[in-house]
């Protein structure tokens, strides 16, 4: 028996040793007995977030009104975007938070294959988030009867496939978009290598980090990346449909035009001309008025990923998730329980999915007799989320405990199979 | 002097008379000497917000967490443009809440160019937002180098140009897309008969309802509008940067294609196929995960605005209109302010823009000396916006009271022209 399946006086101790244990408490948790491993779906409130809410619409909004566009509400997309930056190894101009993530992505990707103007392909995988497909297939109809996603496939569903992709990226190659972690294996991506591989043929790349900020370290500089979108309502915290967040190279900036050409995005929005000239830098990427509400939500997950320190955040990421998998294997794999997700720690982010083949089923029985919110992705995944910054190693040792109660005493077989199939 | 000229007293008796000055009450007003006449661009918070927020900030998000999916989150986009279409003649199943004015916009044009091949030109004037036609120039940009974007002149910059658009609407339009009431001077178009105009040549209407929603009676079925669009942060009170709406005639809904292809638009976007596919209806027009928190504030302000009804909301802001105008001819106009906002109400929506050769001053004298806010727009023009549910005649005229003390004194003297001179 391995040092991790030592029970839940093991896991206790584990989580007394951590020293970010005690981020947790800064959460809002009302229901102590939830396990909640959905955090890269929808992150858990902070409790600082209710109070900046609370600011930002009582005093904010309500007292000083219109004036507060000039006490820094202009400024949000900016200076939110600056604070991310640092938790994905970027410069400050070179992030803004705008829009949701599916717009963020039409406008780089269009932006960028017209950069490329003599190349007619997107190149991708089919473990990108179809959401991402199919903004992507949108954006080529838009550019031409010629232009092309060609998706790569993954040979086990599981590991990136990367031999494939170095084979497909080729001289027509307009853009390289991929999940640096995707989203139903959890398998991460070498963000440097595939850039590498793009930037070789003169093809740009495009990293979609809904599923690494805040959960692994990203360092889109050091890794020479042209462009990236994410969202910040799964690790970041930023609450339900937040604005999604950009990002543009430096030099990249001034080449790129934003199709969504809008206001905000202006060279001096105040004078009212007539004809749109693009403000310099990344400004000219942002659209519209922006949500001051919704920004106002994001800024205190950020600040307090910043603050606890990425490297810091992964190390217990890895941590938690290489203990998830000691006691996959000693208590879940004999139930029939796969892993789905890649055993390399290096090449996992911070969710583990394990199959079953009755997964769905299994996923119910957790949810409505366990009190266990994990998620569930077709055809048998159950995905469970750890957000290093509230997950305990007790209720991770206490989930598994569950989903082996949930096997073992068949709690699932009340559940009705055929609503999981898709139609 | 006519009866509008009598002072105080008066005012106060048309309050009291005014059976919609009850709601007055039902928003938060932490500054009772502050003149708010700014609400034709950032609309006061109702108190119902400041609950409905905070239910779901910490109920929906902070206790429900992923659960409040499917609680209500994903028909929000729907539910909400279902009962705002209550507000502008549609029918439930026409409208949806999502993403900014300019995004929308954006979607909605490039649809249109796309469903008219043969036609190149989008009609609309100068007196349309700027921020509309950057995106209008932008969509062009992106259909074809021959593609173009007419730009009507407006004779006397405050009234719509009618018969200058008969005349350049043709069968090379696409599109004609216009503000229905206009951001400087507050023209408010004849919406069926420009539409009828549009139709006439085969091209589609789009209009832009930001300045009209809430605060003036638009019947788009009755008047067959084919597309608008609108922000709800004005007279709807939804916040700063409140989500924008979206409108598409019933009939045209599954003619028209997004180009914003996103994954809530697909049919049955929970099967994470490989391939877009829309679905039906008005579904197809959303494209990325809802922005909850702002649907959430959005709510409030259009229930109440249901509530109060929007024959009685545009009476009112008709009398309290030509109040204002009244108050001018015998106040302000001898002290050289010039009505820049059409005489006949009919033409006219909830906003009076006063010229005066010292406008920026004077208007920064109102806001720093006098603690009335409007706002300023480019040359002369001192907004004054009249929101109906919240606004007052005594107000209205402790306004032109201390308007006319600001000349009067020569208070605006003490601030710098060249500040407001567009450099």
């Amino acid at each position: 028996m391995n040092e991790f399946a030592l029970g839940r006086d093991h896991a206790r101790k584990l989580d007394a040793q951590d020293e970010l244990g005690r981020f947790r408490a800064r959460f809002v948790i009302t229901e102590p007995d939830l396990i909640y491993l959905d955090g890269n779906s929808l992150g858990r409130l902070p409790v600082a977030t209710v109070g900046r809410l609370q600011d930002a619409v009582q005093r904010e909004w309500g007292e000083r009104l219109i004036r507060s566009w000039n006490e820094g509400w202009f400024e949000s997309p900016n200076r939110l975007g600056g604070k991310l930056a640092g938790l994905v190894g970027a410069a400050a101009d070179e992030v803004v938070v705008a829009d949701s993530t599916s717009v963020n992505l039409f406008r780089l990707a269009l932006a960028a294959l017209q950069a490329r103007p003599g190349r007619r392909t997107i190149v991708t995988d089919n473990l990108n988030f179809p959401s991402d497909l199919y903004i992507l297939q949108g954006v080529c109809r838009l550019v031409g009867p010629d232009a092309r996603v060609r998706v790569v496939k993954s040979p086990d569903g599981i590991h990136g496939p990367v031999g494939e992709l170095a084979e497909a990226i080729d001289g027509d190659t307009a853009l390289v978009a991929l999940s640096h972690t995707v989203f139903k294996s959890g398998y991460t991506y070498d963000m440097p290598a595939l850039t590498a591989m793009a930037h070789r043929v003169g093809a740009l790349s495009l990293w979609d980090l809904s599923h690494s900020a805040g959960a692994v370290v990203v360092g889109l500089n050091a890794a020479a990346v042209d462009l990236a979108v994410g969202c910040t309502y799964k690790y970041l915290n930023g609450g339900p449909g937040a604005p999604a967040f950009l990002y543009v190279r430096r030099d990249l900036q001034d080449l790129l035009a934003n199709p969504l050409s809008g206001w905000i995005g202006r060279h001096e929005p105040f004078d009212f001309g007539l004809e749109y000239r693009p403000a310099p830098g990344i400004q000219h990427f942002l659209t519209g008025t922006p949500s001051i509400l919704s920004l106002a939500a994001v800024e205190p997950g950020v600040e307090m990923l910043l603050e606890a320190g990425m490297d810091r955040v992964r190390e217990r990421s890895v941590r938690m998730s290489e203990y998830l998998i000691a006691l996959w294997e000693s208590q879940l794999a004999p139930l029939g329980f796969r892993l789905n997700s890649p055993r390399d720690p290096a090449r996992r982010g911070s969710h583990v999915s394990l199959g079953h083949d009755e997964g769905w089923r299994i996923s119910q029985s957790l949810i409505r007799d366990m009190n266990v919110l994990p998620d569930f992705r077709q055809p048998d995944n159950i995905r469970l989320g750890i957000a290093p910054l509230y997950n305990t190693f007790e209720e991770i040792h206490e989930a598994v405990q569950r989903l082996q109660a949930v096997v073992v005493g068949r709690h699932y077989e009340r559940y009705d199979a055929a609503q999981g199939k898709v139609t």
